[in-house]
């Protein structure tokens, strides 16, 4: 009813993840009102994205540069690496401005069911990495979220690099700060008493 | 962190209406992921639609054709015109497949605090569109949101309609099918009993 054109668009934008029919074509209405210079950055940064996007050499992080920003830093401690599913993972953690080390991003995690074994992954560039340094005493710490791939894929891991002579650790999993006890899963509950410490 | 290009592409994603931060970041991260030719697609859809849309010249809908598909349409009953505020509306009508007059978009509701009057809608072509047709017995139908804004707006149209002799009516609100009294709010509520008919 509106049109080849708005259809198309619509359809391209139902596309994308998370965006469903509706969020799509009150999208595309958004878009159409648009003053014309603004759709047109919006298509050529999309159009600049793609082409000039690749991994980083190093952390397989999405970047423009090669290696990447984090990675060309000589202020970060290169010893530490952290091992994150996804380029929006270390985003959040360099959002928190407290952790220091490098990254290498795996871009998703074990899943057997969907084809996605060790080599669809980013692990042989990891076994590079730490391989190329063979003085450097490394710490690995799996930032990876605690569902069941995500557990398989930090077993596979550790076991990965326990011949390597790597220490590889873990984040923390418990109650987020400000939760409630009420509100939080029982999976949590577990993982937090199990995960006690010392005061 | 992922250098300029996509905190480009995420910025100019961040402004569409709905799409905060992180989502932009995601909707980045998939885009630059996607095979180039649908990137580009995605693009030049957004391109074309900004380009080639119009508002309809009888209706006001958006549309790439004018008059728009459905006024073109000579099965549509032409006496009766939905009065809705947005295209959206008029598309969720259109899915009903029960209504088989004409619209006529009016691109909001009147909003005197964002300096929204009647000159910004489209009341005008409206009257113009009406007045064309002096012969014609027409009903006009608000369909219209029952907000305070909406309701304003309805009053006025009334008013501005009552001189040509024009049949307006206005769409029923009251509990939605399926939903149950307990968890319809008051207001709703007093419109159902109010809106009551005899069976």
């Amino acid at each position: 009813m509106y049109g080849e054109t708005i259809a198309k668009l619509i359809e391209e934008l139902a596309r994308l993840p998370g965006i469903g029919g509706k969020s799509a074509q009150r999208l595309a209405f958004h878009i159409v009102k648009m003053p014309k210079i603004q759709a047109e950055t919006l298509a050529n940064s999309i159009i600049n994205a793609v082409n000039n996007v690749k991994f980083c050499s190093i952390c397989c992080n999405i970047t423009d540069v090669d290696p990447c920003v984090v990675c060309s830093n000589p202020k970060r401690d290169s010893q530490t690496i952290m091992l994150v599913e996804d380029p929006r993972d270390m985003a959040a953690y360099e959002r928190t401005n407290e952790f220091f080390g490098l990254y290498h991003v795996l871009h998703g995690v074990l899943s057997p069911m969907n084809g996605i074994g060790p080599n669809e992954l980013k692990f042989a560039e990891l076994l590079k990495r730490l391989q190329n340094n063979p003085n450097v005493e490394y710490e690995i710490i799996l930032a990876i979220s605690p569902s069941v791939e995500g557990e398989a894929t930090a077993m596979y891991t550790s076991k990965l690099l326990r011949p390597l002579g790597v220490k590889v650790t873990r984040i923390a999993h418990g109650i987020p700060v400000g939760g409630s006890l009420e509100h939080t899963d029982e999976v949590t509950l577990a993982r937090a008493l199990k995960g006690r410490v010392e005061i």
